[in-house]
C-alpha cells in the first residue's frame, strides 16, 4: 500500500461498522506487536515517545526527534500508522510534511497549548493547513482534532458542554476527520456528543471508560489508549528494578517476558 | 560529576563489598525509573534498543542510531552509565569516543561476531583500543569484556570452562575491567570462574540464575538483566493489545500504570 491508499484506508477505518481500537505505541517493537496482533492501523502516543526519548509531554520534545521516532515506527510497519504531534508544534505545514516523509498518514491536532485553549481560528486554520498540505502531497492526511476542553476541566462545567459541541462543529468544518475529546468517561456525554456532531468520535481509554464494545454501542468511531500502555511499561520497569534491588530475583522480568527469538523474529 | 569521576565511580561500584545490580534499560524513561530507585549506575541493553528502534539483535542497528539512543539515556541521568555495544562496531576507537561524546563511561564488548567467537587477539586488541582511547579521551571507560562461548554453545561442552577462562585471562590482562560470562546458571561454574580469574564477574540474570544475594556470597561483582526488561514489557504491550483486541477492557493497562503527573516529574 502506498500512502495514498495507507491514508484513504485509515480514514474508511473510522466509517467501519466496528469501532477502531487503536493501542497506542511509542517505539518500533511495540508497533510490530500491534501489527502481529492483528490490528487494521497503529498510533504513536506523543507523551509516550517524549517520555522514551528523555523530554516530559507538552511539545518540549524538538519536532525532529518526534517524527524521527515517528519514521522509526512507519518504516517497520505495513499497516497504516497515525501520529500524536501535540499542538502540531510552530509551522503546522512543515510538520504535516515531516509526517508525510516520516511514513505516517495520519495525526492527531490539540486544540491547546502550554495548557490553555487556543482561540478556535487558531485550531480551524491548523486544520485547513494540515488538509491543503495533504492536498498537495497527494496524501489524504486523517485528521483527528482534540478539543481538550474536557482534559483542561476549562471554564464553567455547566458550559462545557455546548463549547466543545461549538468547537468540534468549527474542526469537522475546516476538514477534520474525527473528533477527539479526552477524559470524557460517562456513557450520557458520550451519547449526546456522538448524537449531537453525528460525526467519527475518538474516545480516550480510562479508568471510568467504558469498554471497547460499549462504546461502539453508544456509536464511538474510535477509542485509543493515550499514554497508558507506555506508562504501564514504566510501571513495570520499576517493579523489576524495586525486586531487584530489594529481593534480588527475577520474577516481574521473566513473568510474561516475549522470548528473545521471538523478538527478533518481529523485527526480523 | 564529570564524566571521568563517573567512569571511576563506576569502575569502584565492581569493586565494593556489595554486588553490583544493573536493570538494563533502553530509553530515557526507564532509565530515570532505575535511576529514581536509587541504583548507583545504569547500563543500557543493546537488544533492548535495537528493537526499540526497529532493529533484530545482532549489530544491524546502524552505530549512529546506537549511540543516539545512548545519548538521550545519559542526558537525563546523574548516576554513571554503561552501554552495550554489541561487538563494538568496525572502527572501535571512532565507537569508544562516540560512547564518551554520548555521555556514557562504560561499555560491554562481545568477543563474537554474526554468531561466531573471533578470535582472541582479535577481542584483545579491541579492548586495548577502547583502553587507549580512553587515555586519549581523558575518561577510563570501564570495559565488561563479554566471553560468549556458552552463550553459543561453541565447541565441546567438556573445554567449555577452560576456553572460556584462557579468553577471560586474556581480556584482563589487555585491560578489561569485569568479566561477563553470559547464560552460566549453575552456581558450581560460576564459583570455579570466581575463584579462577579473582576478578570482577558479571552474571546474566536469566531464569535458571541464582537471585543477586546468592551471586554476591559467590563472589560475583556484577549481576545484569540483559533484554529481560525490555522482552517484559513488550509482553505486557502485547497484553495490553490481545485484551482490547478480545475484550475491549482495559484491565492490564490499568493495573500498575504509573500515574501521568509522575512520569512527566521523573522527567522535568
Amino acid at each position: 500500500m502506498d500512502l495514498r491508499a495507507k491514508a484513504e484506508r485509515l480514514r474508511a477505518l473510522h466509517r467501519g461498522p466496528a469501532i477502531l481500537r487503536l493501542p497506542n505505541v511509542w517505539d518500533a517493537a511495540g508497533a510490530r506487536i500491534v501489527e502481529k496482533a492483528g490490528f487494521p492501523a497503529a498510533a504513536t502516543t506523543s507523551a509516550g515517545i517524549a517520555f522514551a526519548l528523555g523530554y516530559p509531554d507538552g511539545e518540549r520534545i524538538p519536532r525532529d526527534e518526534m517524527l524521527g521516532q515517528v519514521r522509526r515506527i512507519a518504516r517497520v510497519l505495513s499497516i497504516p500508522l497515525t501520529a500524536d504531534l501535540e499542538a502540531g508544534y510552530e509551522d503546522i505545514e512543515e510538520t504535516a510534511a515531516g509526517l508525510v516523509a516520516a511514513g505516517a498518514v495520519g495525526l492527531n491536532l490539540e486544540d491547546a497549548k502550554d495548557g490553555a485553549l487556543v482561540d478556535i481560528p487558531v485550531a480551524v486554520e491548523k486544520i485547513r493547513a494540515v488538509r491543503s498540505a495533504g492536498g498537495r502531497l497527494g496524501v489524504p492526511i486523517v485528521i483527528n482534532a482534540h478539543c481538550d476542553i474536557y482534559l483542561l476541566q476549562a471554564g464553567d462545567p455547566s458550559t462545557r458542554f455546548s463549547r466543545t459541541v461549538e468547537r468540534l462543529e468549527a474542526y469537522k468544518a475546516a476538514g477534520a476527520d474525527c473528533l477527539f475529546v479526552p477524559l470524557v468517561e460517562d456513557e450520557e456525554t458520550i451519547a449526546r456528543l456522538v448524537q449531537t456532531l453525528r460525526f467519527p468520535v475518538n474516545i480516550l481509554a480510562t479508568a471510568g471508560a467504558p469498554p471497547a464494545g460499549r462504546l461502539q454501542e453508544l456509536g464511538v468511531a474510535r477509542v485509543s489508549l493515550g499514554s497508558g500502555p507506555m506508562r504501564a511499561a514504566l510501571g513495570l520497569m520499576r517493579r523489576i528494578a524495586e525486586e531487584l534491588r530489594d529481593q534480588g530475583t527475577y520474577a516481574a522480568m521473566l513473568d510474561g517476558a516475549i522470548p528473545y527469538r521471538e523478538v527478533n523474529e518481529l523485527l526480523g
